[in-house]
């Protein structure tokens, strides 16, 4: 075979892509040539921690928007690779709710053993793309940071696999540029103890404000006050955590809210989302869409519809991680191998994208979303040979999960969940989250 | 005329352009069509002010490097427009340090009066630039942000204009991922009150550094400590303002400097520089020089030897900034329209940059470095119709400034100069500069 692939990205998503590729080789199949391009000196993506905010050691725009003391917010039982089980990387089943260096670690795992790093050349950025439609090729311009060189090669395919928690979405309320204290968006938040003893106002109702929110109650911020638009979080928080609607303005280091609360604050946390960016895509090959389960313009939620030479991995809001983006690289794989055929008209396309829609619009209900999102990655399983696993079984665990956070977010992380890959239940966790504050690998295997 | 010119950016240098190309046009000559490119919503580069970092609300880097409080660190008297004076803008003279506000609006002031605001396409940040050989045209992707819209347009000059001073250089230090406090670049730097109380380390011996640890000095930082690779500032510090040889690592909250000094710090700020960074240009067009007063590749400091349709503004290090630009850009528009001949001879462009790189090494001293640079705007006026003015009078003020820093630099910006374009001299500012600590312009021009 002598196609081109390229794959933009070496996070969770375009590694699944690479694993999909070299699993497929290992099969016997011939298998295109694929360059996968990593801004970063390392794989990992969003899990490749520093401690560096805004531009990074090349002057790009930091990926990162991970914490220290993060651990996973959903248990570990949702996203397990099903080809690969924590088990068989940790030589012994784990705690359902890792911190970051345990994840790490286990994403890498896979692509070690996999052998695929060869594939990627790191410190390299993608500058342009472009397509011709006379020879059906892309052109991609990269620039390769460490030797401070641009060049251009053509492929077949490109795979856009570079992320949708980055960018940060940072809206302005009147007196932020007088307000003395810091302002960052969660993107930026590093090391919860920076707030120690502070006064926290944060801005949102999504995970981040939950997380980070309890990420500085936790390492002993002084008071939280989180600001919700639409709905409040509800949960019940501890004593020093005032949920409140939203924020109207600031007035030197008071916040007033829209319920009239007044509240002196030392620093504020934008959890406002982050934004799909693509600057290296043209017009006709950018996806623009809204983060939800069924994105705009993508034909079983990875080809782009307007040019199915080009693919989309992870774009959708997430209930499934992991083991969805292993779901949508081996259908891209395949249809790449030519394995699955499209359908030959947009318009097939575009009825699919619709219905996609209709149906996540249909119910607003979460335990509904979960299911749907479920049966996407059921459906992409069900088209190649990526191991079958118990979709209903991970879906039962995020049910659980939601439960067990209503109870007490303080607490959810201390429960415990079975493996759908492997069938055994995971071990409770040594120490409850609140009090385990060493975040580190060795720290959370002592179990 | 039917040549097209495109400039990047409209900070101090691009608009120096315009307004050079308005003053032609104004005398009566055929000018090209103008179309400048700003990323940001405003004109005014690193002078338009904003409480954001890292990303913008656009997702792209934050251009801004300013911080609330600054005042300019060196005397408005060497800095002044020819064709426009303090005097002209603001209707008297005023003192010699302005802050950020009233400098603003005086680089504002030049370009309202000439009436070039549409000759900027605002929020449209350019993605890539290729020049084509057999049309000896530039074609320019530039990205409109407010319609996230990519485009193309062809052009027969490009002139970049985009700054030096915003890409930050950030080094690590061993311990900075296990550090608890913040860590910031100078760039991300914005309220000095933030570090109020708070035993602040500064790396660096350079500008920033100096004035950045001055500024949480005046402002209430408990303890400075800064650190120096090779020279120390050796300004007569306050008693609280520790300067010391290098940081070697970070120990939990704890600095190891390379003299064994130990101190427990709150945050660290980098004063470590800035990177020439042009990520939208392809290596045959991409300037890469350190910071000097001599850029390398460089034809009189703005002419790309390399291909003579291309030309940088400002991209040298600065003791002239403003008139200098101007000189530059006048220079620029000059050689545009067919007035100054350049060398046919490539060798002969290469053979001036090794003359000035040549002559910039000859000698270390400061007052060499800043007569070089008077120099070398000298020689530019001396080719085009930019008013004269008494460049060396200009001199002696920055020669004042280096004595007066000398004798107290926490009381330098008190004393006052003679303008070298209108002949008066400024007044003394109502207010010492350590207790002026409202930095509006209303405050300011209360004189």
């Amino acid at each position: 075979m002598t196609k081109r692939i390229a794959i933009i990205g070496a996070g969770p998503s375009g590694l699944a892509q690479l694993r999909a590729f070299q699993s497929a080789a290992r099969n016997g199949a011939d298998i295109p040539e694929i360059v996968c391009f990593e801004k970063q000196s390392n794989w990992g993506g969003l899990w490749n921690y520093t401690w560096r905010t805004g531009l990074d050691e090349n002057g790009e725009p930091v990926h990162c928007s991970m914490y220290r003391y993060l651990w996973t917010n959903g248990p570990k039982e949702g996203l397990e690779f099903a080809d690969y089980s924590f088990e068989e990387h940790f030589g012994k089943q784990i705690a359902s709710y890792p911190p970051r260096a345990v994840m790490f670690d286990y994403i890498e795992g896979r692509v070690l053993k996999a052998g695929v790093r060869d594939w990627i050349r790191f410190c390299t950025v993608i500058r342009h793309v472009e397509y011709d439609e006379a020879t059906t090729r892309f052109t991609v311009t990269a620039h390769d940071l460490d030797d401070d060189r641009m060049y251009k090669e053509e492929f077949d395919h490109v795979i856009v696999a570079s992320g949708h928690f980055s960018t940060p979405n940072v809206p302005e309320y009147e007196g932020f540029s007088t307000f003395n204290g810091r302002i960052l968006h969660a993107h930026d938040f590093r090391d919860a103890r920076e707030f120690e003893g502070k006064d926290v106002l944060i801005l949102g109702s999504s995970y981040s404000a939950e997380d980070i929110g309890s990420q500085c109650w936790k390492y002993g911020a002084k008071t939280i006050t989180s600001c919700y638009r639409s709905a409040p979080m509800g949960f019940e928080w501890p004593d020093n955590w005032d949920e409140r609607p939203a924020l109207v303005r600031i007035e030197d280091r008071t916040a007033v809210l829209a319920d009239g609360t007044r509240k002196e604050i030392d620093a504020i946390i934008l959890c406002t989302g982050y934004k799909h960016y693509f600057p290296f895509l043209p017009d006709d090959l950018r996806l623009k869409t809204a983060n939800r389960l069924a994105t705009a313009d993508l034909y079983k939620g990875v080809v782009w519809v307007h040019n199915p030479r080009l693919f989309y991995l992870g774009m959708q809001d997430q209930w499934f991680t992991f083991n969805m983006f292993d779901a949508q690289a081996w259908y891209v794989r395949d249809v790449i191998l030519g394995r699955i055929e499209l359908p030959c008209d947009k318009q097939a396309m575009m009825a699919d994208v619709r219905e996609r829609e209709d149906r996540e619009e249909a119910s607003d209900d979460v335990k509904y979303a979960i299911r749907y999102q479920a049966d996407y990655v059921k459906e992409l399983i069900a088209e190649t040979d990526y191991p079958s696993f118990d979709v209903d079984g991970a879906c039962g665990a995020f049910l659980e999960w939601k439960k067990h956070k209503a109870e007490d977010i303080m607490a959810f992380r201390n429960h415990s969940y079975k493996s759908v890959i492997t069938g055994t239940m995971a071990p409770k966790h040594h120490t409850p989250w609140k009090d385990a504050l060493d975040d580190s690998m060795e720290a959370y295997l002592v179990n």
